[in-house]
């Protein structure tokens, strides 16, 4: 039959400009003959029974049997004591890696030109624990949780992933100088990790000196006070790993780097190969249904789906192709510098996924 | 008498390159007749009763006395247990707010050429509350302590300081979506001041959204996602203002934009006019003695030590020929893209100061 060989993967088009730009993923994605059955969900959260925050069963349960989604941007709840959707989808299937790529793209000019490096959050504690207490009137603690299993786990996933990707080194991104039990514990389980895999090599730095030499050493490579610093060149960085809150500040300075969340794929990874990969960009309400949007982020993220589904061809052929639309810079969207819309830009990716044949 | 009208202040040298540079900043103070007698003190952490941690007695003594410190570098402390010289200081003296100006420098060539905005940094508490605990083996938790008196107290501070400093934006940055409670806090307290500066206009962002605007839209300012998103524009960013570990971060990563810490000053400032100033690079080892350190940080931090204690003119006239030199580009230490000795790009300093009268 005609679906032999496909896979499932749920799509969760999201809100705002969510459904065009999943539309755009769609077509190239046909264009491509990419062998992938979507199966289209809407995730609003519900009050489960005891009054627990919960996704709706009928994505929850498509998640379960297909394993894989791929999800467009989520409005911010606003409604108090409404839990953020992302964070519900993360906590539901345990997707503990928070990966994006930060590669630069030929054609769209940014200060920086070589960027190329992928960081991994820690996605399912840290600061993100969401335990918190008023001790007395007016003092307030919240609690950062670390455990040496999630911190194990994380720094083996990075580990795995440098190796797999022909990546040589990673980079433990931590304040273990100020949280010495807590970042020292996730430090500590980074170095053990590192022990075996001596192939790759292992690094750390303070997330102030990440932060600092991201930006001032990519720019201006002689302006620095001593020789010593001059050894963290950014170029040098290539699989960066740390906890919850740091990834979270961290990823959107990388995608800074390349052009924004416009253009940075990423993926939320679990285990037994469950995965959801998503754009990170907002909902932009106010181009939602104008045929506007930029659907890069969200493609890029499908292309990473692909890849994560063993579908390397057609990834790379993908990838080929919205690269190639970017480069040859005839048509874009507006935000890239263009005047296309949004599906006249889908349209010069499909013909080059057609043509790439 | 000569000291007549003169002020005290504490010199703290510091380690590596820390005594040359300020020999350097002595020196552009004395061809500047500053009004300014030094009281040279070292500090170094000891053992006090009960086995508490302290800074010597005589530099302790002479602080309280001064009441103003300027600062270089102090090497970070190796042994478990021994605290940072640089918080040990902040805490003795209850420095409440640290402030760093990020203003591009013309002739220093960054991709960020109108970078004009301060960060403020609550100084005291949040992830810096050093309060940690294992839970069971394997699991460690840290606490975030936000209270509504630090809070409001750094709030009050930075629309202070925005009101006479002809600034006329505060921003908070906070993830008060993720930590709803502690930075809910710290928000609201900020919200409630500016209920009190009209004259000044308060916005909000996320720590994130911050980062990625800070470097992203800097460089391109056509390559947003959406309108929604382009009225934030990072020339918009004025005061900052948030609590501990965001500023460790975002003074950083604000540095960078502008050419890295050495060039960027900053001040540590506590009630009833007690103050440190320090420059915040490192020690350098590998270049400590040689004469090739770059005194531009530390010097810009007595800059704004000499403003901080109501001498302006001064403080103008030091700035204007350190600009000078670096902007003339013909003396410039090697950090700063020169051949010249930190002696040479000293003597140049003093030269146009003198001039300047
Ligand atoms: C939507 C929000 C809760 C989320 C986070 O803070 O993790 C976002 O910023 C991200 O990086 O995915
Ligand atoms: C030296 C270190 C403890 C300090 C900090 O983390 O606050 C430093 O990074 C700073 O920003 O002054």
């Amino acid at each position: 039959s005609f679906s032999r060989g496909m896979q499932t993967v749920t799509l969760i088009p999201g809100d705002g400009i969510g459904p065009e730009i999943s539309t755009a993923v769609m077509k190239i994605f046909e264009a491509a003959k990419a062998p992938i059955r979507w199966e289209e969900r809407n995730v609003t959260a519900i009050k489960g029974p005891g009054g627990r925050w919960m996704i709706p069963p009928d994505a929850k349960e498509s998640m379960d049997r297909s394993k894989i989604g791929l999800k467009g941007p989520l409005k911010t709840p606003i409604a108090a004591g409404h839990p953020s959707m992302n964070l519900l989808l993360r906590k539901t299937f345990d997707l503990y890696a928070n990966v994006r790529p930060c590669v630069s793209i030929e054609g769209y000019k940014t200060p920086y030109t070589d960027v190329n490096l992928v960081t991994i959050r820690e996605n399912t504690e840290g600061e993100y624990s969401g335990i918190e207490h008023v001790i007395v009137d007016g003092v307030v603690q919240s609690i950062k949780l670390i455990t040496e299993n999630a911190s194990r786990r994380i720094a083996e996933y990075a580990f795995e992933y440098a190796r797999n990707n022909q990546r040589s080194s990673v980079t433990a991104v931590h304040k273990a100088n100020i949280m010495r039990m807590s970042d020292g514990l996730f430090l500590r389980k980074c170095r053990e990790v590192a022990e075996n895999y001596k192939d790759v090599k292992f690094t750390e730095m303070y997330l102030d000196t990440v932060c600092l030499n991201m930006i001032h050493q990519a720019a201006s490579p002689n302006s620095l006070l001593s020789v010593v610093q001059m050894v963290q060149d950014p170029t040098q960085f290539d699989v960066l790993v740390m906890p919850n809150l740091y990834g979270d500040i961290l990823s959107d300075l990388c995608a800074g780097l390349i052009g924004g969340l416009g253009v940075t794929p990423s993926g939320n990874i679990g285990a037994n190969g469950v995965a959801i990969f998503e754009s990170v960009h907002g909902t932009a309400p106010d181009i939602a249904g104008l045929d506007l949007a930029n659907p890069t982020a969200l493609l890029l993220s499908a292309v990473m789906m692909l890849r994560h589904m063993g579908l390397h061809d057609y990834g790379n052929k993908i990838q080929t192709a919205c690269f190639d639309t970017i480069r040859d810079k005839k048509v874009l969207t507006k935000d890239l510098g263009g005047n296309s819309k949004c599906s006249e830009f889908t349209a010069d990716i499909c013909r080059r996924v057609q043509d790439l044949d």
